[in-house]
């Protein structure tokens, strides 16, 4: 059992800040998410595009932020459950909670802070018939071993980035690679769809446009893909393995079960006070709260973050009254007992 | 009479901030600030302090948040009024507002939002009965054009950074530099400490310490001041300038007459939904104003500011709906056309 005082449900930017106020609390903190790497949407979907609107970052990269954030969280130390999704919450006796993820992992807090963004991505599965049968048989939605396609007929299907340069990728490590994407035009970085037409030429990858993939062949294991094109008659293409990266869609998933009030897809909260929800103890915070006049953007949740910390602490510590200091005077301390210190006036004595 | 949409009294982060997020909506700002330049306590008060809390600046100086929160905002071209001290308001039939300053100058704009940080930074006066008669008759809290001391002799009171770097100063500019402060300790970088010590034994300041000015001399102008030293009888000290430079303190000053609920010297808002004050049209965002959970925080001032941008615009335009964008997918447009794009993804045919 994992226990902490604040369980952040989402590793995005919010959850993550989350962790500096609280530690300046001297509140610990640990992050569940169902993504392998901390820094949510960010990290995943679109770390190379630059943001805009994070106060006194006239332009700042996604994955960028989540470096910055990291760093700035470093000293106080967060635990981390990734690559597992938050599935059950139990509330005990004394008011706190255990929530368990989908490989029962089991976590204990006193606060649980719902950080999940728009919820957990998952994969865009493609709506072909009994695909569900082949999955971890051949089909997979999402490449996490390379290895596993070493010299294996391989079938990717899609037009973005993750099926250009995983087929690129793969044109170094599988027997063969198809692309099969049902326009001709792909949407990417300009030198992955450049690569992906010179290995083309070079015959490392089968390029199949515009065309679909209508069905799988196989008994309880991929033997080949059943391939539309236009208005041609269907056909077999013998392989090893389909993978369909058609992007990641976000579920709000077994949080949506919790108990908590839910509207338009999001956790109802408390107006603007501490982002508590209806269940005291569990607050909800950044892209996955609604209240009247909400903005979903990551500075929101940031503020978000920061009064919710100052609740969780009244809630942790009832009896203790808690007097905010600002970092520019108090500096900042880590848990390990590191400390960041803001400069001190030097004191000296004249005459 | 400057016109403008969005008339934004104080230009310290959550002023500047407001700019910003204006701007995305298309809306013009004017900065109107009793300090010489923008920034607020960030620029004026520790513009080399490190601030540890701003989300995703791991560490950042005061002076830099500023420069950087300026370079994010140069795109939407504000207006800047540096220097005068807003000191009425009336609100005209239309519901839109004039602003004057204390010098005359007059603002107009459908919506103001006060910014005003903890007030207007007004010099700390010692209490010496009658100093009000000397001042800017030999009497200057404030060094502002230090020519006017050539050759003078001067009486710098106080025992921080000002009192000493302007006695360093003017050790080469006055006649003579009589540096009085009530303890013998000085607070203050450990470089001035040091020049000040040295300059001591060069006979060019001369230390009174312990010791306090209890009275003034001179008729219309300043002869001299009278110098209490512990336990001695007080005496006097012939000199053409007193200049006591103890700090600056936060005033809400001409603001707290404007009609607006005031709480603990702070603006009260409608619970965090748009940050709006009694007044329909006054909005008061950053440490200027008090709700229930309120932090004095930079970080929840560009929050409220946000928040508030959304709610000026339907103000402002009551027929049009707008739909917020993301930076990631619009990019950001300047008033003059300009555009900083969101890279796009390119689009290329294959095969």
């Amino acid at each position: 059992m994992i226990k902490t005082d604040i369980l952040i449900i989402g590793a995005g930017p919010t959850g993550l800040f989350t962790v500096f106020e609280a530690g300046l609390l001297k509140l610990k903190c640990h992050l569940i998410d169902a993504l392998p790497q901390p820094g949510g949407q960010c990290a995943e979907i679109y770390p190379k595009k630059p943001i805009y609107d994070i106060p006194a970052y006239p332009e700042v990269l996604a994955g960028d932020l989540i470096d910055n954030l990291m760093e700035q969280i470093k000293a106080f130390e967060p635990g981390f459950t990734l690559g597992e999704r938050a599935e059950t919450i139990e509330k005990q006796d004394d008011g706190s909670f255990v929530v368990t993820t989908n490989k029962g992992t089991k976590h204990h807090a006193p606060v649980v802070a719902i950080a999940g963004g728009l919820g957990s991505f998952e994969p865009r599965k493609p709506p072909i018939q009994g695909i569900e049968n082949y999955e971890d048989r051949g089909v997979e939605y999402m490449i996490k071993d390379p290895e596993i396609y070493r010299e294996k007929k391989v079938v990717i299907a899609g037009g973005g980035d993750s099926a250009l340069d995983w087929s690129i990728y793969l044109a170094n490590v599988a027997g063969e690679v198809n692309l099969i994407h049902r326009r001709n035009e792909f949407r990417g970085a300009l030198d992955s769809v450049e690569k992906v037409e010179e290995l083309s030429k070079l015959g490392r990858i089968n390029l199949i446009t515009p065309a679909e993939v209508i069905g799988i062949k196989g008994k309880g294991k991929v033997r080949g893909v059943e391939i539309k094109r236009q208005s041609e008659e269907p056909y077999i293409l013998e392989c090893d393995h389909f993978i369909p990266l058609f992007g990641l869609a976000p579920k709000l998933g077994p949080i949506a079960n919790w108990g908590l009030e839910i509207e338009k897809n999001a956790i109802k909260v408390n107006n603007a006070l501490d982002y508590q929800t209806n269940i005291p103890g569990i607050y909800a915070i950044g892209d996955v709260n609604t209240y009247p006049g909400k903005l979903k953007l990551i500075l929101c949740g940031f503020h978000e973050a920061t009064l919710m910390c100052q609740s969780a602490y009244q809630r942790i510590h009832p009896d203790k009254k808690y007097v905010m200091k600002y970092t520019t005077v108090s500096g900042v301390s880590g848990f390990d007992g590191s400390r960041k210190e803001a400069e001190k006036a030097v004191v000296k004595k004249i005459g």
